[in-house]
């Protein structure tokens, strides 16, 4: 890095994309500098839109963000500051849990990149796994940070699969979309998948395939077991503005084609203005923020006691638990009352 | 609970399926009186082969992980101890990360019962999601322990999904199979799962329907990327028994008619073989000790510092992140340093 950090931060303000993505990667390193440079920016965060959008293999996410950028950038205008109206800018963060070995990031960002190239307000990101479990969660909040405060209008945060480790990174987001499409087996499984409570936009993709009417039907009947009192095929009132509880709507899509884009924009629009208006957009950010404040400072306790005091003892415990002497809790738990024999 | 601690735990001893349920009910609640009794059974663990098996919602993972329980108990011996040689034990933990709002565990576990109900030597447990990402893993991996110090000759463990929890859930297991399908979305998206790289051994299920040519390609080429130099076409010599690295074999199987079920069981018992041999077992129960004890170390360390000294000034570091005056990372930095002014 021959830049320095006032300089980094200065034209990352400034708009200045090529210092974006280096910021970016140092982030993505874990490189000191990637945090100096993040808490400068912080400040300037809270103002963006951070879209989660999540889904099965195969559900065809990765053509539906495309189309959701596209159509922001034509049709939305930021709300005026200086008098004028601008198109919204759009960021996309795609999390991929690949491994190095596959490839995946790279293969999928030159895929992408000829559906959106030439345009400056959309800014394609893929951050890519690489080994610790948990690493790449916290790489992506804080990549979702930078791009907030670099004055991104709306950040949607794709990621791969329907894990835990995908909610966790979903959790960041505002408003949640979780994608189905028809041919996933839509049997008992579908449901068990674990992400239908934290959908706030539910969208059956490919819906022009045969099969589609049972996943809506699907979704629609898991919704209702969610959401008892209510009725839940999609309508206008069911969009929840104003109303006292969200209840998700569900929308067909033809992504390739961008059927339903524009219902799918305005959803999100209609989820955004029900998290301010109701103030669930604060208890969001709170709940969510504690959580990610706790496993850092898990991270940094762990990495102190080990260095500070503690290095040979967690080897000695750690040695009898894989001689099956103390369970590993109990372990723990001797260890940090110093009283492991 | 009317049963004192050590009935609990000798009843298991013996056998007892009643008590084993209850204990498990207790770990999956947290109870720390489940905490108590693992403690004492853990000296008992260490003897059962560990099997992971995971693979994307759809490929029927349930239904091979029924046959495969049912084929390792009624074709496979354990090892003599008194001179005579019984039929194994199978446990099945089928970890689900569903909501409670869904019920898939219990529906799941009913399906299940129906295909291998009154067999004493088989044991089903499913674990669901309560609420805390993170606690799943913990419970499951608390859950494994008891029924390998339970006695049971193997523990498969299936995750739904295949997200970055469930590689974590797979990782407490000696060998893991990740399961594909035909018509799961065989393209990019497939090698972008990132569960290749924890497989010891691949499955192509459904291999009687169309495409199912194309998934095993797929997974050729990508294992041929992963070991540059070596053929990976499945076959004898691949199994990697007596060589110096596995190479993970890739079998294909219809599990609703049982076809390739025999050469699943005799490749995880190859696998098995070579972790022994290898050194391998040794080498990856350390590593996976050493990462699970660093997190309760985690658990335990933040529980402490919150409770002991620094509740409130944790409200106000949270805060001032909330304000966008400090950045997250940094704020537990000064947080963990007494320097929050």
């Amino acid at each position: 890095m021959t830049v320095d950090l006032n300089s980094l931060v200065n034209n990352i303000l400034a708009g200045d994309r090529y210092f974006l993505a280096k910021l970016l990667t140092l982030i993505e390193n874990d490189h000191p500098q990637g945090l100096d440079a993040l808490n400068l920016l912080y400040p300037h965060s809270g103002k963006a839109h951070l879209v989660g959008i999540t889904g099965a293999p195969g559900s065809g996410k990765s053509t539906l963000v495309n189309r959701l950028a596209g159509y922001l950038r034509n049709n939305l205008l930021n709300p005026t500051q200086d008098g004028e109206q601008y198109p919204v800018t759009v960021a996309i963060v795609a999390v991929d849990p690949s491994s190095p070995f596959s490839g995946g990031a790279i293969l999928g960002d030159r895929i992408r990149m000829r559906d959106l190239a030439g345009d400056p307000g959309i800014f394609i990101r893929s951050m890519a796994s690489r080994g610790a479990l948990g690493g790449l969660a916290k790489a992506t909040s804080s990549a979702v940070e930078v791009l907030d405060a670099a004055g991104f209008s709306f950040v949607l945060i794709e990621t791969v699969g329907a894990g835990q480790a995908e909610v966790e990174i979903v959790r960041t987001a505002h408003t949640t979309v979780v994608i189905s499409a028809p041919g996933l087996g839509d049997d008992v499984q579908a449901i068990k998948a674990g992400i239908l409570e934290i959908a706030d936009i539910l969208v059956v993709n490919k819906s022009d395939l045969p099969g589609a009417d049972n996943t809506l039907r699907i979704l629609q009947s898991a919704i209702s077991m969610g959401y008892p009192a209510t009725q839940v095929l999609p309508s206008e009132d069911q969009k929840g503005i104003g109303t006292p509880q969200w209840i998700p709507p569900i929308l067909s899509v033809v992504a390739t084609t961008g059927e339903g884009i524009p219902d799918l924009a305005e959803a999100i629009n209609g989820h955004r203005q029900y998290l301010d208006t109701s103030g669930e957009k604060i208890r969001r950010e709170h709940t969510y923020m504690r959580s990610r404040m706790e496993q850092l400072l898990g991270d940094q306790l762990v990495a102190r006691f080990l260095n500070d005091y503690a290095g040979d003892k967690f080897e000695k415990a750690l040695k009898l638990v894989l001689e099956r002497e103390i369970e590993p809790r109990r372990a723990v738990e001797l260890l940090i009352q110093d009283k492991l024999s």
